[in-house]
């Protein structure tokens, strides 16, 4: 996948080291440029679209493709597929739609660049087009919801994963069921199997306690003297692995040199849980690990 | 109580309305006041030490008062309270301790202002004393997250309530247990009682209700123009009951007369979502609900 990527960067026009380091950061969802602009630096020939269809192959779930090699023509209907496309299309639709209308940017780079944006952020890449910081308000807080999503889980991206979300929508729906119908039975079942009692424990573990962890990194962001739109999205953004944050200094148009160091430390660390899905990092530090 | 805490107010000096008034509105935990400086109007005396004892009494569980007056004197001995008393103890002390180092107040008075604070947030009463907003931006991320926590199930308070978190951590017990010994068997209890798969369910599904009507309340609210703290923090303090959220505008020294009318509305429906405990006021949405 990471060949098909680069040639295509090639044949649309990149020189052939851009094409090789955006094709590597592409389908491992990495997000690494080299260009300051990212990808606004190449607005032509399709190369944004290339790159947006990109991001999402390396978000899919690996063990799809293994499938469909195999023969499952119907490998892609599947049930965390579904959700993502349909979550990607609600937010590219709506905030396309949006950028169109308010004639901030034409038709096609309306959607374009919301396209862009939105899949960079949800499969947790980071690379950017623009600086969608600039988009209003209720943009920017969509933005930031958004950085928490992540992709599929069995891909490369990081975040709280899609499956995790649909985990606990099973769980509300089988909740209100039961209010509505207090002498029901409703099994908790996704894709037609039971969800077993470990796999809701542990879904509802790791919201726990990334949560928590957003919560404690954030605060202690804010009293290293970051502002509050800053420490929230940097928490948010190191915790799920996409890259920008939002606000003047780590937006997309920012980077994070200007923080004190010790800010760097955190996010590293905050980086670190993350992409080690936490408790592999946090069990470190229970005593009784250490015990045998 | 309300008689007791009035007797109490109107002894220490305020005047007979003024105690009546903040009588009702303390036990209640409601936190209405007949001065704009709430109780910062009255330093002296210990009334704020007063009020904080009265927040605190009318947000433990009712039924502990009438398990104790039928006489069991260990009826305050609950799990629930004692959670919450290590949060506010936890809260009040760091806050306090780190006032008076400042040196922003005396001793005493840091302490004061640091247990009033905390408790009137926690307890969701809204009373202020001072503009916590100005302790410093650790502090500020602190009382943002206390605005969540709410008192104990069975009380006048609002917010997600300790019981709720009490049996997230539970879970996490269980499952870090679980990491850590593969073939043990771990069972969720609770004050040496079992949790139903139906008390865990509707944790569960209320926190993940919460958790997305706050996201999509501070969208809303960030739409209409508010500012990302302003918003974040209104949200939080509409959907807890709190009272004031954090900021220049809407901080516990300020209002939110300023705000847009359809900011108003929209922080209307949180209150009443979050009074209602979300899911009554849900249902009623539900297609399926009407279907009888």
């Amino acid at each position: 996948m990471t060949v098909v990527a680069g040639v295509a960067y090639w044949l649309a026009g990149m020189n052939p080291f851009d094409a090789i380091v955006h094709a590597l950061t592409s389908i491992a969802t990495g997000g690494y440029s080299t260009s300051d602009q990212s990808f606004g630096r190449w607005e032509d020939n399709g190369i944004q679209w290339l790159a947006t269809l990109f991001m999402l192959s390396g978000t899919l779930p690996f063990v799809l493709y293994v499938r469909f090699l195999a023969g499952d023509r119907r490998a892609f209907f599947d049930r965390q597929v579904k959700s993502l496309l349909g979550l990607l299309a609600v937010s590219v639709g709506g905030i396309g739609t949006w950028l169109a209308a308010s004639g901030q940017y034409g038709f096609e780079q309306a959607y374009r660049y919301a396209a862009f944006s939105v899949v960079s952020v949800v499969t947790t890449t980071g690379y950017a087009v623009t600086d969608y910081g600039q988009w209003g308000a209720a943009i920017v807080g969509v933005f930031f919801l958004l950085t928490f999503v992540g992709g599929c889980t069995g891909s490369t991206s990081g975040g709280i994963k899609i499956f995790r979300f649909e985990v606990m929508a099973v769980m509300l729906r089988v909740h209100f069921l039961r209010l509505l119908y207090p002498n029901g039975v409703f099994p908790r079942s996704y894709d037609g199997k039971p969800l077993s009692d470990e796999v809701i424990g542990s879904v509802v573990a790791f919201l726990t306690v990334f949560l928590v962890c957003y919560a404690v990194i954030t605060v202690v962001l804010l009293g290293l003297g970051l502002d509050f739109l800053t420490s929230a999205s940097g928490a948010a953004t190191a915790l799920s692995n996409v890259g920008p944050g939002l606000g003047e200094t780590i937006g997309p148009a920012g980077t994070f040199a200007s923080l004190p160091s010790a800010a760097k430390w955190v996010l590293s660390f905050a980086m670190l849980l993350g992409r080690l899905e936490l408790f592999t990092v946090l069990i470190i530090f229970l005593p009784r690990f250490w015990r045998g």
